[in-house]
C-alpha cells in the first residue's frame, strides 16, 4: 500500500484532500466543509455549526496555561468562528477525554472557565461526552449559531476594489506565548520561581484569555455595513488573507504602516530580536476579525472604533502582497502555525 | 486542594456533577444536557445535536478493528442518538486527532467508512477539524438532526402501565468483542495467523459494523405509534432501562424469556461459560432502540417486525426488576461499560 506522510500535506491539505467531492444529500445543507462554519437551512433562520478539537501537547501546554483559562479560551475560539460568519452563537456541546493524571477539581476548573465564557456571551452548554483518555487532556467543542440568511458572510465574497479591515491588534497572543515559554524555561529547577510579567500583562492576557469580537459585529451592524467576506484570525493574518484571496479569487495589497500592533508587542519583539511585522502577520491566535467591505463604505469603516483599514482587494493576477514602509512589495505567504509541522 | 479521583464518580456521575444547575440563557434551548440529544428550537422544526468522542485504547483497539469499519461505526453511533429522539439525522462534523503512526492512507480508510455510513443514511459531512495528536487516534463526531416538535421522544415520558419494547437482539456486539479479543490473543506470536470466525459472522458484524435503527422509526410511524420514552442501547439494556426509570420516575418489570437473543450469541456464551442473560442485559454497543408505548398500543407493537415487547412500566415504588423464567425477581443494576472503571 502507498504510504504518504500526513506532514507532506499539512492540516489544510489533509482536510481538502479528505473532503474533495464530498456529496451533498440534504437540501438543507447550504454550505458544508470549507468555511468557518457549516450552514444549514431548516426554516426561516440558518443554523451555524463549528467544531474544534484541542489536544494537550499539541494545542496547549498545561505547565503555563491554567485550566480555567484553557476552558474559557476553548469556548471563545468556537464563538469566534460563529461571529466570523456574522452569526450569533447559541449553544455548544463539550466532549472531554481525561487521563488519570487529572482530578475532579482539575476538570471543575476547566469547566468553570467554560461556564464563564458561556455566561459572558449568552451561550448554553447543551451536551457532550466525557471519557477516560490514555494520555493527556482532550477537548472537543461544537458550537451552534444562527443567522438570517442574508446576513451570513462567507470567505468567498470579496471583490476587486473592496477595502480590507482588521479589528484590534495583531501579534500580541504570539508574543504572550513567547513570554510564557521564556519564563517557563527560566523557572526550571528553581523553587518558588516568580515569573516577571510586569508591563507585559496585555500579552499574557491575549494568549491566555482571548475574546471573541462580538463588539465588532455589533459596530458593523450599527453602521449598516455588511462585509463582503470575513474570517477570524486564528492561524495568522497572512494565512487568513490568502484564504480570502483564494476563495474569492482576488488579490490584495496590505500596507505595513496600517497593521495594528500594540506597544507591548513591539517592545517584546525588540527584546526577542524578532521581526515585528512577521510576528504580527504570522503569529496567529489573535481571534480578531478580518473582513472586506465595498469601497463605498469607506467613510463608515474609517470611523470604526473596533477595526481599522489595512489594505485593499485587487484583481487576482496582481497577487497578494505586503507593501512595506519604503514601498517595497513582499509576497504574502502562509507561515501560520501548522499542527503537522515536523517541529511540533 | 481537595482531590477526588474521577473514577469514584464514573462517567455519568462526572457529567451529572459538571452540568448540575447549568444556566439556560437562550430561549431557543428546549433541552440541554441529559438526553441523547440537545434540542434547539429555531423556527418551525427543532434542531437536534449529539456528539461523541472516541479514543484509541479506550473505545477501540486497532489491532482488530479495521479503520474503515471504525469510521462507519463512529458515524452510526451518532445517528443512532438522533433516531433515539425520533428525529432525522441531517449533518455531521468530524474532528480527528492523528499521531505520526498513521499515514494518509490510513486516514483515507477511516474517512471512507464515514462516507459510506453517511451515504447509507443520507447524511452530509459539513465540517470538522484535523490535527496532529501526541499518541493515538482521536475521533470526535457531532451530528445535527431535525424533528417536528411534537414528534420528539425524550427519556422522561414513560408512564405506569406503558409497555416496554426493544428492537433487534441484544448481547451479540459484546460477544463479538469477546471473540475478537480471543482471536487476537491466540494470534500473538503466530505468523500469518488466520482467525476462525466461521459460524460467528453475525457477532463480528454486530461489533464491527453496527447499524442505526432507522427502520424501527419508520415502522413505528407506519403503525401510528409514538413512543412515550426512547433511548438507544449503547451501554447495555440494564443501564438504559434505569435511565428511563430515573428520568420518568417509574419502575419496570422485564421478562427474561422475552429478551431477544440471537442463536450465535447463545452458543458463544455457552462456549465462554458466561451467563447469557447478563451478557444480553449488560453487554452494550447493541445500538438497538429501547422504547415505551401506551398500553393501548399493545396490538400495534405486537405485530412489529423490528421490535418486540419485553416488559412493562410500573409505579416507581415497585423498583426495576428482571423477572426470571422461574419467576424470581432480580433487581436491575447498571453494569454497563464504564470508561472510568479502574480496570480500563
Amino acid at each position: 500500500m502507498k504510504e504518504t506522510e500526513i506532514s507532506t500535506l499539512g492540516e489544510f491539505g489533509l482536510i481538502d484532500h479528505l473532503t474533495e467531492n464530498l456529496p451533498i444529500a440534504q437540501s438543507s445543507t447550504v454550505r458544508g466543509v470549507g468555511d468557518d462554519c457549516a450552514v444549514m437551512h431548516y426554516d426561516g433562520l440558518e443554523t451555524l455549526v463549528t467544531t474544534d478539537l484541542l489536544l494537550e501537547g499539541i494545542h496547549f501546554d498545561l505547565t503555563y496555561v491554567p485550566l480555567k483559562h484553557l476552558g474559557y479560551k476553548a469556548v471563545v475560539v468556537n464563538l469566534s468562528d460563529i461571529y466570523a460568519m456574522n452569526g450569533t452563537p447559541r449553544q455548544i456541546t463539550v466532549s472531554l477525554g481525561v487521563s488519570k493524571r487529572f482530578t475532579l477539581e482539575h476538570i471543575e476548573q476547566l469547566y468553570a472557565g467554560m461556564r464563564i465564557a458561556c455566561e459572558q456571551y449568552g451561550v448554553d452548554i447543551v451536551g457532550g461526552d466525557t471519557s477516560a483518555s490514555v494520555t493527556g487532556l482532550i477537548i472537543s467543542i461544537t458550537c451552534l449559531g444562527t443567522a438570517p440568511k442574508d446576513d451570513i458572510v462567507y470567505r468567498n465574497g470579496a471583490h476587486d476594489t473592496d477595502l480590507i479591515c482588521v479589528s484590534g491588534d495583531l501579534g500580541a497572543a504570539y508574543m504572550g506565548l513567547q513570554l510564557l515559554e521564556r519564563e517557563r524555561e527560566a523557572s526550571e529547577g528553581i523553587k518558588d520561581f516568580q515569573p516577571d510579567f510586569a508591563g507585559r500583562e496585555y500579552l499574557i492576557e491575549r494568549q491566555l484569555k482571548p475574546e471573541a469580537r462580538r463588539d465588532v459585529i455589533d459596530e458593523l451592524r450599527q453602521l449598516g455595513v455588511r462585509p463582503t467576506a470575513m474570517m477570524d484570525v486564528s492561524d495568522g493574518l497572512s494565512s487568513e488573507l490568502l484564504h480570502i484571496c483564494r476563495n474569492s479569487r482576488v488579490g490584495c495589497r496590505i500596507y505595513e504602516e496600517r497593521i495594528p500592533i500594540d506597544y507591548q508587542t513591539a517592545v517584546m519583539a525588540e527584546e526577542l530580536n524578532m521581526n515585528l511585522v512577521t510576528a504580527a502577520m504570522n503569529g496567529g491566535e489573535d481571534y480578531e476579525l478580518l473582513f472586506t467591505v465595498p469601497l463605498t463604505d469607506h467613510e463608515k469603516v474609517a470611523q470604526m472604533k473596533t477595526a481599522r483599514l489595512i489594505g485593499r482587494v485587487t484583481k487576482p493576477e496582481l497577487g497578494a502582497y505586503l507593501v512595506t514602509r519604503d514601498n517595497a512589495e513582499l509576497e504574502i505567504r502562509a507561515q501560520g502555525w501548522n499542527a503537522f509541522n515536523s517541529n511540533q
